[in-house]
């Protein structure tokens, strides 16, 4: 049985999950390809760190172009993460002519057509199924499985460390500030957060997930975010009362007008259905849906992180790779070509959809009429609303769920409202999407 | 632009939605792959049946085999169902070194294994993406995006007809026969409805799943199998009372005991926990849930019939086809292989799990001691119970879930709770999958 020998640049949490996966079931993807994966060399800064893991101390090193230069090498499994090294690292194998299996998705939202077009012109793969959905297979799904659709919309739950915090506030009834800790306390979310929780990850993996299903050159700068770090833990009660529950999505969606070719790309909290599928994707797991003109909806739900499961979707790039060099073509795996350059984005501002309103007002006759009067100028119509008073304070919250309307209707009345005397505090907005 | 000719034999109800969906969009599929896929020919043994869409009556004959020796045709599109003729003219297609895309479940749970292999001894491709779950891309996710896993399980609801009467047997509260007659008014059920409601459809999907998943030679004959059509209202709404929710789930599970290699491959009406995202699939959409041991529980989820969804993963097959013709290598859409001939499977008599009990019994004194003893004797220990007593009529009926027990020990029980004087109809059982 022929041997293909890979490099894995980066021997963090997902590299030590691709020795152990490598060491447990080799035997199997071997029996399954008909060629035998061996990890030749590792590449790591630190090279004195004991990893939970077993292998071979001889082919750890700290220098990754020596592990890019070895002839020995067809793959090499990049998990530096981040912009730079890793996108030089990447660019240096490609063009060297070496299959890359990758799993980083900023790297991507960033450099990614520019990637794959150098890999497409060195007839080599660059492969990323780890990069959004950690073991669910989303990528090749959109690659493959779909790929005589029409895609028209994809969005979905693409942090595990958000859609936690979100979970256990909802089932806890605690504050984000409490939820965070013990997520940080659990490894569930890192000691700076920040990436996580103000939906940069998300955004990431939206601009990828974009560019695939709209073959458009989509990048992390051309996404609309916000976090999930300015919810209250009466937001998720108050959906909860109205119906909804409130998940962080990234959302990428063709515009509905025919043959306009535009595409809106947004990650922010959003209320869905409680009874909605994805409204059901709890704690740490991801869920994704993809709307085809062919398939309609279909979900694709699984653990979007650890160990394991990355690992899971790296060896299927490995497998596919593998099987390409014994075959001597390449992967089919790179059906949506993604031109560099070519997008055309839906500016926020010309969203429409529904929102959820935040209003905390002083408590007193004739407000709610100031309210209505502000919104109804701007043709935005109240679908469901709730007023809870708090009396010794002389304060109230009112909660409104406004039919779909746009966004530039929806904050000019919030600007007009947030300058009343009688609110007490900045308006706080949320976007509802009751379609989902 | 490479053109590749397709043959369609069966020009039924998903061979029309194969046509619009070619009509639409081949254009897109071609920019994708790189050559423009043409209907050629298509054979019906009706060929003046007017169809809901666009074709050149001048391609349309009766004749199968003229179609298959067209040497201009290079893939053929088999939608004829069922055993014979369709597994003649896969065979012919093979042996004359066409690829062949099939959406047969029934021919493959019953010939599978053995067509696979005439096809890699050929060197040409059968794909089958369609045969299970509609447009949910569940094969190519066992073949390729899970494929460094081994599988532990594999289970879910597969047919959207039981899934439709199930849902609204809940939702509105109406009996089986009522609901059945709903479905076929709505064409969502057959005239005749056996092949769904008795659970073989979903027994000929789990055969196709467990093969793939466990790759082993499993036959529609090794799967156990139990329909629905004996389900009353009370059990769902019982069941929702107790916390479930009630599935006809197709379910394959490697046994527990490591290194013994036996499956076991049933197909019953199943109660699951309300709040499992398995049971939130509702009406006519299908859900998959794979448990791999690198990726943990992924599901998959979407409309598993339908003229365009089948459409969508049929053509998704003729691509991958396609494409590998360009190469001139096979599709990698083959990793998983079924030898002929091998398999290991745990018979139905040693499954273990919980199980539903509904006993009606003469409302008298001493029942439940007597029923609690007969269960007891086993080692059947009982995790809930309702009771409901209808005085004018003297009868009651007992409701337990019990504790994981074996499937020897509760037909034991349930022989002699049915053996009892006190017994006024045969007690009914379901099976209960709680950590699904």
């Amino acid at each position: 049985m022929k041997t293909i020998n890979i490099g894995l640049i980066g021997f963090g949490n997902i590299g030590t999950g691709v020795v152990n996966a490598l060491n447990a079931n080799s035997a199997t993807m071997a029996s399954r390809i008909g060629s035998q994966i061996k990890l030749a060399r590792i590449a790591d800064v630190d090279t004195q760190r004991k990893r939970d893991c077993d292998y071979d101390p001889a082919i750890l090193g700290n220098d990754a172009n020596a592990l890019i230069d070895d002839p020995s090498i067809s793959i090499i499994i990049e998990l530096v993460g981040g912009l730079e090294p890793a996108r030089t690292f990447v660019e240096k194998a490609l063009r060297a002519g070496k299959h890359v299996v990758s799993a980083n998705k900023a790297m991507l939202a960033t450099f990614g057509a520019d990637l794959w077009k150098l890999a497409a012109e060195k007839n080599v793969a660059l492969l990323f199924e780890a990069s959004v959905g950690g073991g669910i297979p989303i990528i090749r799904a959109l690659q493959l499985g779909l790929s005589a659709n029409n895609i028209r919309r994809v969005y979905g739950i693409l942090n595990g460390t958000c859609n936690y915090i979100l979970t256990n506030m909802a089932e806890q009834k605690k504050s984000f500030e409490a939820v965070l800790a013990e997520a940080q306390a659990h490894g569930y979310a890192e000691p700076d957060p920040t990436y996580d929780i103000e939906g940069y990850d998300t955004a990431h993996k939206t601009a990828v997930l974009a560019s695939l299903a709209f073959q458009q050159d989509i990048r992390f700068t051309d996404v609309y975010v916000e976090g999930i770090s300015r919810l209250r833990q009466v937001d998720i009660e108050y959906a909860r009362d109205l119906g909804y529950t409130i998940k962080l999505l990234g959302i990428a969606k063709a515009d509905d007008t025919a043959g306009s070719g535009r595409v809106e790309v947004r990650v922010h909290p959003t209320l869905l259905p409680r009874e909605s599928l994805l409204g059901n994707v709890n704690g740490v797991f991801n869920g994704i849906m993809v709307e085809g003109d062919l398939v309609g909806k279909s979900m694709f739900y699984g653990r979007g992180a650890g160990q394991l499961p990355t690992a899971s979707a790296i060896l299927s790039d490995v497998m596919s790779i593998a099987e390409s060099i014994s075959r001597g073509t390449p992967p089919a795996e790179h059906r949506l070509v993604v031109p560099p350059g070519k997008k055309s984005l839906k500016p926020i501002a010309e969203l429409e959809t529904s929102y959820y309103l935040r209003i905390p007002v002083a408590d007193r006759p004739g407000v709610m009429a100031r309210l209505s009067n502000a919104l109804g100028e701007r043709n935005v119509s109240i679908n469901s609303m709730i007023q809870r008073g708090d009396h010794p304070t002389g304060r109230a919250e009112v909660i409104i769920v406004t039919h779909k309307t746009s966004e530039k209707d929806i904050q000019a009345a919030l600007a007009e409202i947030g300058a009343m005397d009688v609110t007490q505090e900045k308006p706080f907005v949320l976007r509802v999407e009751s379609e989902l």
